[in-house]
C-alpha cells in the first residue's frame, strides 16, 4: 500500500486539521471532536448536520459553509461517527430554529444519529432527521437495511441547505430535504476497488479486464462483474437500471451528477457525461444542470456513479442558490 | 488498461462535447475544432487564451469563464495543440482589446503559440504571449529547454483572467501575469505513474515501497526514487526546494495549491496540507488563501505537487476576485 499519509491511526484528525487549515474562511472544527461547523458561528435559522465515516471527501466536512451544511461529523475511515460526536455538533449549530439531520442509510450511521438527536432532544434542542437511500443497485447491503445512501445525499446538502439559509421552517427544510430523496436515484461502478489505510489491501480484488457494477462507498462488493466495455456501454447500464424507478417521464426537468470515486480522472468523467446527456436527451428529460467531479468518493477507488435528480421549481430554486463551502461555490 | 473511455482516437474530442454538455452556462465548442470558449461570446476586454496537450483536466478548458480564461485549445493527450487550433482560438475571443495566451513552458507548446500569435498579429490581433516556468523541479527536461509549467499556470489564469475582466489594458494584464510568474514555485511527486491511453501502459514502473519526487505532468521522469515515507517528510522535500528559490520571505504573504495529479484521494491531499501549512507558519509567511484539490492533473496519476505564490496587493485583489467557470468558481 502507498498512500500519503503520515499513519493510520490520526488520518481522519490530520485530515480535519488539513480542512480548516485550507479554508478557514468557511470551517472550522470543534476543539476535541472530530467535527466541522462554519467558521461564523451559529446563526438563526434551521442548521443542517450530516457526516459518516470519512473516506469519502469532500463529503461531508467541503460542503460545511453557507447555503448547505452547518456541521459535519467524521467518523473513522469508513465507520459510523459516535453518538456523541454527532450530539456536539447538533449543540454547536443550534441557533435556535432547530436542527436537520441529513443520515446516508447505513446501520451504524442511522443508529448513532438517531441516539445523537435523542440527546439533543433532552436538552431541548428541535431535532428532526431524514435518510438518504438512493442508490438503486441493492435493495439491502452488507451494512444496510433498504437502500444505500450514496452521491445523491449531496443534493440533499445542496437544496435543503439553501432552504434553511432563505429560512425556511424546520419542517418545510425536511419536507424539502424528503423530496430531494423521493426523487433522486444513484448507481456506481468501479475499475479498481479502494484500499482502506488500516487494511492495506484492496477491498476486492478484479481481473485485467474485469469491472463491478453497483458497488457502494466502501468497497463493498457489486451487485456483478462483467467484462470491461465502452463506458457508454457502462453508463447505459447504471442509467439503465436508474431509469427503470420509473420516476423520470419526458419532459422532467433533472439535474445530473457525474460522481468520481477518488481514483478516476476527470478525462473520463467528461467523456462519459457526454452520452449520459444525449442518452436523457434521447428520453426527453431536460436536463436543467449537470454537476461533474468527485463529490462522494470512496478513497482511491477508481470508478464513477451517476445520479438523477427530478427537479421541481421548488427543487431547482434552491439547486441554484448561492453556496460558500470548500467544496462547492457558487455565485 | 482499464479506463472508463469508448476509444482513444476521440477521447479528447468526447470529453470537450461531455464538459459543454455538463457546462452550457460556461463553455461552448467553436465547431469542428479542439476549443472551447466563453459561451457568453467575446466582450470588449483584453481576451486570456491557454491550452496544451489534453490529460491535465480541469486545466484548461476547466478555467474558461467570467474572470479566468476566454478560450482553452486542447491538444491530443500530452500533445501540444496545432497552431492552426490556438489561431481559430484567438480569432474567437477577440473582443478588440488584444489577446494574452498563456504558455506553459514545453517545446511544442511555446512553438505552436507562437506560430499562432504570428498568424493572428498577420490579421491585425494584437497578441502578447507570458510562458508559465514554475517547476523547479529540474532545470531542463525532456519536453523542455529550462523549467516546465506546471500547477502554478491555474494561478496565472485565475489572476491575469481577473485583471482582464476588470478592465486592465493588455499591457498591464500581460505585466500583472508576468508577475504571478515570477512568483510562483512549484514541485511535484508521483507515488504511481499515469497511463496514457493510447499507450497502454503505465509510464513508468515504481515498485511498491517507492515513489518518484519531481515528476512532470506528462508522465516524465522525475528528479530521483526514494522508499516511500510519511506525506510530512515527502512535503518537506518539495516545499524545501521551493522555498530555497529564495524569493518568499518572513512576514510575505502566500497562497498556496495543494494540487492532486488525478488518481489521488482528496483525504490525502488535505493531510498533506495539515502539514505543509505548519511549516509555512514556521518560516513566518502568512498563508492569505489555500486551494486544495485536482486543478492541474496528468490523467490518473497518483500524486500531488505544492504550489507557492508571493502575494502583494494587486496579485491578493485579483486572486480573490469573482470567477464562473466550470471548475473554479468564487463568489
Amino acid at each position: 500500500m502507498k498512500k500519503l499519509i503520515n499513519n493510520t491511526d490520526n488520518i481522519v484528525s490530520e485530515m480535519l486539521d488539513g480542512m480548516t487549515a485550507a479554508y478557514p474562511q468557511y470551517v472550522k472544527r470543534l476543539e476535541g471532536l472530530e467535527v466541522l461547523v462554519r467558521s461564523s458561528g451559529p446563526s438563526p435559522k434551521v442548521a443542517l448536520v450530516s457526516g459518516g465515516g470519512s473516506g469519502h471527501e469532500p463529503s461531508h466536512g467541503g460542503f460545511v459553509g453557507k447555503g448547505m451544511l452547518d456541521g459535519a461529523v467524521a467518523g473513522a475511515v469508513f465507520t459510523s461517527p459516535t453518538p456523541d460526536q454527532v450530539f456536539e455538533a447538533v449543540r454547536a449549530v443550534n441557533g435556535g430554529k432547530g436542527v436537520l439531520l441529513v443520515i446516508k442509510n447505513y446501520t451504524g450511521d442511522v443508529m448513532n444519529f438517531e441516539m445523537a438527536a435523542d440527546m439533543a432532544r433532552d436538552e431541548g434542542i428541535d431535532v428532526e432527521q431524514v435518510i438518504v437511500a438512493d442508490d438503486v443497485a441493492v435493495e439491502n447491503s452488507t451494512w444496510t437495511t433498504g437502500r444505500r445512501g450514496i452521491a445523491g445525499t449531496v443534493f440533499v446538502h445542496k437544496i435543503a441547505g439553501a432552504a434553511a439559509e432563505a429560512g425556511e421552517s424546520l419542517a418545510d427544510v425536511k419536507r424539502i430535504a424528503e423530496k430531494v430523496i423521493a426523487n433522486v436515484r444513484s448507481m456506481g461502478m468501479a475499475v479498481n476497488a479502494c484500499t482502506v489505510p488500516a487494511v492495506g489491501k484492496p477491498s476486492f480484488e478484479l481481473a485485467e479486464d474485469e469491472i463491478e457494477i453497483g458497488i457502494g462507498i466502501h468497497g463493498e462488493p457489486g451487485t456483478h462483474r462483467e467484462h470491461i466495455s465502452p463506458v457508454d456501454n457502462i453508463s447505459d447500464t447504471l442509467l439503465g437500471k436508474i431509469l427503470a424507478e420509473g420516476i423520470y417521464d419526458s419532459g422532467d426537468e433533472v439535474a445530473v451528477l457525474i460522481n468520481g470515486m477518488g481514483g478516476t480522472p476527470l478525462m473520463e468523467l467528461f467523456v462519459a457525461n457526454k452520452h449520459i446527456n444525449a442518452v436523457l436527451d434521447g428520453q426527453g428529460l431536460k436536463v436543467a444542470r449537470t454537476i461533474v467531479g468527485n463529490y462522494m468518493t470512496s478513497l482511491d477507488m477508481e470508478g464513477f456513479s451517476v445520479t438523477l435528480l427530478k427537479l421541481d421549481d421548488e427543487l431547482k430554486k434552491y439547486l441554484n442558490a448561492p453556496a460558500e463551502t470548500p467544496a462547492f461555490v457558487q455565485a
